[in-house]
C-alpha cells in the first residue's frame, strides 16, 4: 500500500523490505493477544502458525534485528512485545497531526487503533471556518494557517491527510513545510514529497481486490502445482 | 493485514501468495495512471521502477497468471489492464452491503476508490432505528432485518463491517446467515468466521507503523549489509 512517489517507508534503498516490517506488526498483533490471554511464552512456529506463516519465516524475519528467543523457552511475549515496539519506534508516543475533518476525519478521530499502539492525533485542521475550534473526539480542530504553531508546540512528526483527492497535495507540501517526516495519505490520489519525507499511501480498493480475487478464484485457485511456502508470503 | 482467523485470502492453503495478488493491485494502479497519462505500452522495468520492484519481480508475479508482453513491445497497458482485472475479478461489478453508518461508514459511503475498482456498497444496514430509511451518498440504510432480503435481490457476494468493535462478531455472523462470501473488516478486533468465507481485516495502526519505523530507523536502516532486492520486497 505505499504510494510510489515520495520516499516510500522500506523501499528498495533502506535495509529492511516493507514486507518484513509489515509482518512485525502482524507478529507484535499476536503477541498482545497472546498476553492478554494470559500466555508468557510462544515460539516461532505457534506466531506463524496462526498468521500463515512457516516458523522459518518469523525466524528469518526477527534475525533482522538481533536474537530474542531462549533455547527450551522460545520467545517472552512481554520482552518480544518491548523489542517490536522499539524496532517499529513505538516504544514512544507519536504525536500527530490530522488534516481534513469530513467524515474520514471524525472517523479517524475515532479510531480506537492508533492509541492503541501508540499514535496519537494531537490537532485536527481544516480550511472550513464552520469547524474552527470545535472538538471532535478530545481533539481541537484548527484552521490549517496555525498548523505552523500547534506542529512546534506538540512535536508533530507525522501527519495524517484526511482530504478530499483536489487538496491532497496542497495539504501534504503544508506537512512538508512544518517539517513533519512521515503522511499517511488517505486521499485517493498520487502525491508528490520531497526525498526525505516518507509517505503511506491507503487505497482501500486494495484490501476489496484481495477479497475479489479469493472469491472469483475460488477452487481454481487450488493448484497444488504452485509454491506452497514461498518467501513471498506475506 | 489479513486477519489471521477465517480463511485468510490467498492464504498457504491457495495457489497464489497474497503478495503477490497485493503487488498485482499495484501494477493495475500503476497502469491506470500510464493510460491516464496517454502510455500504450509499458515493460516489467517501467512498472517495477516506480513501484520500487525489480523488473524479475513483476515478470515473476505476472508469470502466475500467463504470458503478456510482447517481445520488442513489453505489455500493451490496456491489454494487461484488462487481464489483471479478470484475474482480479474486478472485470465484474461487486455490489457489496455494508454494516454500520457511524462516521466510518459514512466516510466509507463517500469513499472514490472503491468505484473507480468496480466496488459499489448498494445497501447499508444499522441497528439504530434514526437511521433508516435515510440515503446517505446515494445509499439507503436499511434496518438489519432487512439484510436477508436486500442481499438476495441484490446479488450481494461481499460485506463491509464497519461498526464498534463489541458488535462486529454479530455483525459476521449476520452477513455469513446471508451467504456473503468475503467481509472486510474495519473493527479493531478479531473476528472468527466459517471456512468458507473469506476476511480481510483492515488495521490502519500498521500503516502507520511503516511509518514510525522509517522515521525513526533514518540512518540507521540504510546499512549497505542487508539484502537489496529480497524476494520479500512488496
Amino acid at each position: 500500500m505505499s504510494d510510489p512517489k515520495g520516499k516510500a517507508a522500506g523501499s528498495p534503498d533502506g535495509a529492511v523490505p516493507k514486507a518484513v516490517v509489515n509482518r512485525l506488526s502482524l507478529y507484535l498483533r499476536e503477541l498482545q493477544h497472546l498476553v492478554r490471554d494470559g500466555r508468557e511464552t510462544t515460539s516461532s512456529n505457534q506466531l506463524g502458525r496462526v498468521l500463515g506463516f512457516t516458523d522459518a519465516q518469523v525466524r528469518k524475519d526477527l534475525a533482522y534485528f538481533g536474537h530474542f528467543g531462549y533455547p527450551g523457552i522460545g520467545y517472552r511475549c512481554d520482552e518480544l512485545i518491548r523489542a517490536i515496539r522499539k524496532i517499529l519506534g513505538t516504544n514512544q508516543q507519536w504525536p500527530m497531526a490530522m488534516v481534513g475533518v469530513g467524515n474520514l476525519g471524525r472517523a479517524l478521530l475515532g479510531y480506537k487503533g492508533f492509541q492503541q499502539q501508540g499514535f496519537r492525533i494531537v490537532a485536527a485542521f481544516d480550511s472550513d471556518p464552520h469547524k474552527m475550534g470545535s472538538v471532535i473526539e478530545g481533539v481541537q480542530v484548527y484552521h490549517l494557517d496555525s498548523l505552523p504553531e500547534i506542529t512546534a508546540t506538540n512535536r508533530i512528526r507525522l501527519g495524517i491527510i484526511a482530504v478530499p483527492a483536489a487538496a491532497a497535495q496542497a495539504a501534504a507540501d503544508s506537512l512538508v513545510a512544518v517539517g513533519v517526516e512521515g503522511i499517511l495519505n488517505f486521499a485517493p490520489v498520487t502525491i508528490a514529497l520531497p526525498e526525505h519525507v516518507n509517505l503511506v499511501g491507503v487505497d482501500l480498493a486494495i484490501e476489496l481486490e484481495q477479497l475479489s480475487f479469493a472469491v472469483a478464484n475460488r477452487g481454481s485457485a487450488k493448484s497444488e502445482s504452485a509454491p506452497k511456502h514461498s518467501n513471498e508470503m506475506d
